[in-house]
């Protein structure tokens, strides 16, 4: 219940997308606080949803438990790099997992925290679910991100711009640019017969990556954004709607957990897509892979020493 | 766009409430930031909102202006009072109601701004709309409260009570007992007919009273619930809906903008309500007004002197 | 997926209610067609529905059912009477309360079907279900009219008005003045302090009781109103949102089903209502109940000849 | 307020989309009662929609306009073509549009009327609007067929599945298969990189295109489907959405309303596309625009001949 947890809490509230909700944070002032609040918010509402607070027992019985615990502080550094934040939640990924799987959790789990793709693999290992069923929201925010910057730039709106940006949710990711397409073009067609538009593709990547840290700066944390993204791969599993989303899921031929497209329904992924990428991109995909195995890799190593 | 208009900001994009919205506040940085996030969400969003950024050209034409100008950390005294607050806001509020005039705003203005009663009333004199279309959100938050603390003391929802907490948006307001009813029921009524219920009023208004600050504490500012509030008499004025709420208004025979029922539609306050109050009920309101117009005054003699 | 049938499935699939929903109807080619067409519309839609037809093997999972079968052309009788209907439905609710009972059902029914009363009875005979889980939509409809009416002739918008028609979803039905409140204040009060306001009780109460037949002649049928009204006590159950509703349920002291306020969750019936009706309108619950027990009576009589 | 602009108006007061409906119809009876009937389910709607019943007045001050009348009825012919309803329609459409020039309506109007778009032509002329102004539903509908279709055949969710149908809302349409894409993916090279899929696309087409007819048998008319993409279109005009649809628009290179992708926003088409079609598909895209303009240059001969 941190700035993103509270946020997709109030947008579940407020849409009226749940029927039961439980809320969880180890600062019980806090979470009683934000429980308050929503009741207080209900009165005005025309849907009701029943709200508990960090009561374990319901786990068993969730459809769908969101993951957003993180300190936003620690991001406050030179680099901007999502491990900043992974000092404090890699302590606290194998306890919350642990309690999961000792609750009898066997839904789907959906994985805000970060680093996104490292933690989705620690979580899918600390519960011991089908990994199909532990998803990251991954780059379906930099995919809008990079969606909403190829619109600025074109000046078209930005949900006639589809494509995605893959791997790490972090600054490893690259934008495919070969699945970009506005108005159902290739974008790299509609540049050609549009020179008057000046895009500049390495500039317009650069923004969608760094959208976060935009969004940060002003304010030292984001949470409209990535709660959206939340919300909507829920509802999506929820409604068993089989939404082709860029969501962070493990791709056995890489090995890893990342962000590429997969098919999400009730059941979590229920299909991986197979994109056509160029060499190019192909290498950067599997360069963003090594990257974050290599980043587990030294956790479990460091896990181990520990132990 | 500190914390209350942020959520207010993000419930009306998420809700698809509004077709335009414009943001404001003096901390650029901030606002754009908060417009970034928002632009974020909207790519998983279904409605879209046309969004802009301190752009007061628009104001001319925006059906409704919202204030939710404030410094919570202000809030953070021993005696929890929302006049706390004012050294900031009565600051702020002439100059912001001065740029709205000068700008030809002539819709509605919903004031949550605390002390939310004068700040209203400072409101209308600065922009000079007319009486009707200024309002505060006042006790429609403290009302739910209420509601929602006698929903659990007599475990049924809080829907099936209605009835209203009068007065001051701070600790002059009171629950008009007579008001409140239970399934349809008078609430005093109801309890005698169940004797079990053990049911304390002073502690319940008291909590209703109190219930901003509780949430206060936990999280050091409050937003969901007034939030939600603050939209939902919006969205009444917005459609036209002529609906029923507690939100301070100008009551001429009391001299003052307080919280009494009133039909709110597209043209702000369409008809004042005339409750059936106790003798007793009737003397609190003149406290608490007498007490809303006290302040109001010592704050324009104060005015005045500087000048 | 007569009228009310497929504007019930229309609107539960436009609003985004459910996940899941089953059509049946005995005509394949209406209920295909029907599908079809909600399949075209979801295109365009935000929200995901799972859609089947006759698919008798889902009924076990379904949390509520709804009965909308009828025959709209029986009621074009001089009479007006929802009995009129009786011929045709009473042949038909033995056979599918069976087919739900066979099929291991055992969530809440919805009752729309006509005489509802007598229907909703006869349903919760024949799937043997508890009675608190087989409701009729009954004056849920009725009171939105009776609202609406007095609302009209007040000038004051229908959702500031609260109050009951109670008893059969039928010619026998009562509006209980006593129950009726406009802003919070007895309607008979109102009157008193609003002279000004010609309001004739008995009118009123009759245009409340034939509005049916009002919306009936202009178009041969009635959809809108009455499956609004079935969906939203539909989703006070999914939501298990505590409600008190005007709806049919089985009173024991009454020794039938008629519509008298109950409190609706997840459960179906939680909580009974007690209103302190006048003698004058507790004599006329009676003769409302009596004639339903009558008519019920007689069906029970005619049955047990035939076979 | 035949079958479809009484689901419109259902869907739009349920939907919560508009803040004033103004309904038509010379049958004055039916009108009213579905008028009647939508006040009816408003009580049981979180929602407010001022409704007015044939008031010519508002129409000056309307957003948008939308023409649903037409005569059902005739379409049951053994050709199954929707010009059956022209025999009608072609009467009303100058008199309504002559009202609307004269009651001063300058907003959008969108024709759902078939023969859609010989019809879109004629309410332009009758109203003299600008032509980016007047729009028809074309194959907004036809092409959210052949997504189903598409998706239903290759068992993935209709939307992940793009692409269009163009021309005609009527017989002489064809499915621009070069413009389908299944996960962003080209179909005709899904379908080569998927052997084990059986697509006949001729078959696919034809369902597509007889989608309506197909709906039509079933119950004697169609309105889910069609009430939707009419509502999205018009939703999308009043968020000023900027959304790319295939609606019948303007094309002044082929000198015909048509259906053929443009972005829509609150002043109507704001762009229109240009698709990479292949030779194969311009040629057809060519046939349907003779097709429709001989039609249309017909029925203004006709005329001339009755004057």
């Amino acid at each position: 219940m941190g700035h993103v947890g509270a946020t997709v809490a109030h947008y579940l509230v407020s849409g009226g997308f749940v029927d039961e909700l439980v809320l969880f944070d180890t600062n019980e002032a806090k979470v009683n606080s934000d429980a308050l609040d929503l009741r207080d918010a209900m009165a005005n509402l025309p849907t009701h949803t029943n709200l508990y607070v960090n009561d374990w027992d319901q786990v068993a019985d969730c459809d769908v438990v969101i993951s957003a615990l993180g300190k936003s502080k620690l991001v406050d550094t030179p680099d901007h790099d999502r491990f900043a934040e992974f000092k404090f939640t890699r302590t606290q990924v194998p306890v919350v997992g642990q309690k999961l799987k000792d609750h009898g959790f066997h839904g789907n789990l959906v994985v805000i925290t970060n680093p996104c793709d490292v933690i989705t693999a620690m979580y899918q290992k600390a519960t011991g679910l089908p990994k199909h069923q532990v998803l990251g929201t991954g780059t379906l925010l930099d995919s809008a991100r990079m969606r909403a910057t190829v619109g600025e730039t074109l000046h078209v709106d930005s949900r006639s711009v589809v494509g995605y940006n893959l791997g790490e949710h972090g600054n490893s990711q690259f934008t495919a640019w070969s699945t970009v397409r506005v108005f159902g073009k290739p974008l790299l067609e509609y540049l050609k017969q549009h020179p008057e538009v000046k895009a500049d593709l390495a500039a317009m990547e650069e923004r969608a990556r760094q959208g976060g840290y935009t969004v940060y700066k002003g304010k030292k944390y984001t949470n409209y954004g990535v709660a959206t993204a939340a919300v909507r791969l829920t509802v999506t599993m929820l409604n068993d709607a089989l939404t082709e989303l860029p969501v962070s899921n493990y791709r056995p031929e890489l090995g890893t957990y990342l962000s590429y497209p997969a098919v999400v329904g009730r059941h979590g992924v229920v299909q991986q897509l197979q994109l056509d990428l160029t060499a190019e991109e192909q290498a950067k995909l599997e360069q963003t892979a090594t990257y974050i195995k290599e980043r587990l890799a030294k956790e479990e190593a460091r896990q181990a020493e520990e132990d």
